[in-house]
């Protein structure tokens, strides 16, 4: 079964990080939230790495604000893919996450995805673990559609709503 | 057998992109490498990523400087994961790469690395295949161990160094 | 008869939007308004370009944020003058859609207008339609008057309020 | 017969703007090439504008590097579209000609392109006339087309010298 | 008797030029207040210019937003001091209109204070018609007094409060 | 006789300021020259500024980079127009030279110009002296007439060049 | 008995500064707490920093916005560490308060901390402090542990939490 | 006897830390100069940490570019005051090492020098160790005078050379 965890630097983020936990519950994907920080228990967000293949975890979201270290420091100590989620501080409205989770050195990638973006942090992590879980390829299709019917009907509702007037 | 996408927009990025080619030799992996670009050659580029799955592809790394959008065409047309590699222009010294990779909205999301990080596009790529080819965990962990002990080389020599001034 | 299309990427754009299609409106322009995602709806997107010369329209705007490709997706696809409005979001003060939308690579030009700025993309796209139907410089030239004696009479209202105090 | 016009604030800009004028004279458009500048010739920029229609001309390029005001000059002072070309220049990597040139007030649209993108700005303008002279149509699906070969012929050769190692 | 202009490119600039306004009456300085936009009424900001000296007014301060190019329009057309105040608008921070304002090419200076700082404006103005009524001097030491007087009564407060705890 | 002072932070920003010192010397300003360090010559700094107005100096220009305090120190300890000239350095293209330079809090403003803008500084700074100094109008006149007629002699020349071709 | 100084250039700064007092308390630090401006109260800013180290004091911290020449200010006139506070003010979202800070010449180094950051800025005081007060590495150790113990709590209650559910 | 380590991140650094090397080799001090990285040796450069203090050191620097982790790896793991040196590296100027260097979260201070600051990061290192080991200050008044003296003569210098013209 596919398992992911989301690791946050701070309990702060959980308003941001909610709607990546929402989204593999959607797709049925078994999910470990844990608060870890890389600068204030960097032990155990080293351990947590260093366990996380052998806890039978596919891929880790590291999700962290300002000098967002926590993704780099869980792609450091395991070979799974880590998908970086810059979280918007209280400055610099996000840019400094953005570079510090993105500008990895060679030899050490982080997956980033937008600042705050984390629902799309969440269908990487399924487009991940869809290699291994071929099933979950069917579930993003429908995804995808969903999000194209979405739009659609959105376009055919403002257009008959601007018609009227 | 684990096979792998690159598109690059421009045969102009093929100097960053070689890196990436040849990382994926290093670890055997089998790449289709293609000029597409998103937006002189739409139709191909689309269609590429249409017909991925089927022709076997795992994963894509899409390549692109200034308003870099194939990446985030080739994931608007497929369910695998892109990767996006920033390519650094002549002018804004690669933000506007970035940010148009880095910034997908909601529902598509692409896994961006740093400005010109070949080298982490390639070990992301492989990082993820390995979900469905675990035996390359085995070549990833030594690649991480053989960046620790060049390193941890670097480090002896350059004390060795300083010491006999 | 002069006919314009609007094409958003995302319903949540419309506020902005607006009033782009009041101008229109005001100057009697045909307009076409959809909600049409480069990322989301990728296939209606290009067809809409490919299909727009034959549909009667003479110029598109293209209003997206984040990494914003619509106005160039639609501009991969036509020859049709884009012009591109790039829509400020959560994060990044619109420098991300603005550098998305302006730094298009040669061969593919998108005509960019401010951030938000939703008023002049309508009259770019009059002033380029005004090559075709003239009746529309005069137009543009009371316009242009307008906001001249708009401006002149604040002037003077402002120096009567300050005269008397 | 279509006529564009060509103004840079600076001799200097010359190198940058000279491809605008390759693409004009591929596509057969009459051109006026000009040194004024908004700054040190302001009462010839102003006049420039506001004759640029009675001499026939159809579209108006501006080109201007730093507090780039050319293009808003010109758009001030008639109704043609105006695209501004913002040049980058020693120092700021061009964000301060960009902005400069996109950031126009509601009322004064300036058509911008990327930084130091004469060829754009040339496409852009033959876009524009296309209203008015269709024929210019054809050229431009002709000038995509050859585009698009380019890059497929790019990928054909690259694929093959890589396949030959 | 020392007269200074100030000059805004939309009412709406208003708010932040009072305090320059309040400085100027606080000194005595005969002030003319103006609303002329740089591209809504271009013919008026330069014939403003071009009448200033002739007019008795000694110095200009030129205050707009965004692709702000008022400043410059008034350095352009008399050899006036002419100061720039760069005003916030509603996207970039405000960076837009200090890049626009400052960035001026050689031979057109414009004295650039901080963003929205128009206290700045009116003092710099003054310590300029300082050189011409050099009565301003001692009013501008005696401000200089108030304010060192002001951080020292601060000082002298926090400390207390501080201490009270 | 007009008099001003250019004070550089470091020794190695002379061939930048060289350009203003040319200017002066042109308008027949009668200069004075200083290498002073707002931090590695903080005394003298403040000093030089505390006895300009006694020593004769109309006004004085600072120029320093990075983070770049000269202008401020010399506008904190005297009540003449300071101009200041942001450097541009080996990192941050000048942007923290211009920001340092033209951020000013109220009650202290420094005239800024544009990065490296040395001409500039120093026709501001004749601007300026001009209050005083009425014979200097006409030679600002004679130089901004200069200016207009080397573009003017640019613009014939570029498009006889262009004719012949 | 350890000394620390706190210095900010306006009592606008308190609201943020407020939380350095706080864990200067905690630890039991001699605080001194002053409102000196490094542009309206120059001597005294000045003075200050010469007399520092014969009242006492250990370290410093600079705490200002905008142009901030607080902490450089005082790093110019003694030798003991500087810790520089950049604080946000109403524009530049703090960059133009970090690059001030942070970019300091050779030779006069700042000590800078995050925009802000006023707890960081004490905690460093206090880091630093330790190495003449020994006993405070206890103190610093016992912190650390006690954030590590929140974090650890909060993950716990976080992954009880979302059990629950 | 005072003892500070500098740690670089990449062999790639020494060019900029070598600067730091000579300025703690003219103080007297003992330096322990390292290359460890916090992504590529993340248990090494935790482990330096971790035993900082034991092995006698009263500081580090970290250098790094980039995503820059070294320096707060570093804070994380002892409550020595650490001193973060920003690299610039091939993109973004040295923006993106800066951020993730200084921008550290509440409880982990980074004390941040200029990017590139070599010799700022060792000078800080010393006014530190002077709280422990009281004679460097001699040492640091006698360097603070030498920048100072040097000022002076190239001040000299400059103005005798500028009066022979």
């Amino acid at each position: 079964m596919p398992k992911a965890a989301i690791v946050m630097g701070s309990k702060s983020d959980f308003p941001v990080v909610k709607k990546a936990i929402e989204i593999f519950k959607e797709f049925g994907i078994n999910t470990e939230v844990r608060v870890l920080s890389a600068h204030r228990t960097p032990f155990e967000a080293c351990q947590f790495a260093l366990d996380a293949e052998k806890n039978g975890i596919d891929v880790i979201i590291g999700c962290a604000g300002k000098a967002a270290h926590l993704a780099g420091v869980l792609a450091a100590n395991c070979v799974l893919p880590i998908i970086g989620l810059p979280i918007k501080s209280s400055t610099m409205d996000g840019l400094d996450s953005l570079l510090s989770t993105v500008q990895m050195p060679s030899g050490v990638p982080v997956a980033t995805v937008a600042i705050n973006g984390a629902e799309n942090a969440a269908l990487l992590a399924i487009q991940i673990m869809a290699l291994k879980y071929p099933y979950l390829k069917d579930k993003l299709r429908a995804h995808k559609d969903n999000m194209r019917q979405k739009i659609l009907s959105d376009d055919k509702a403002l257009r008959e709503e601007l018609f009227k007037e």
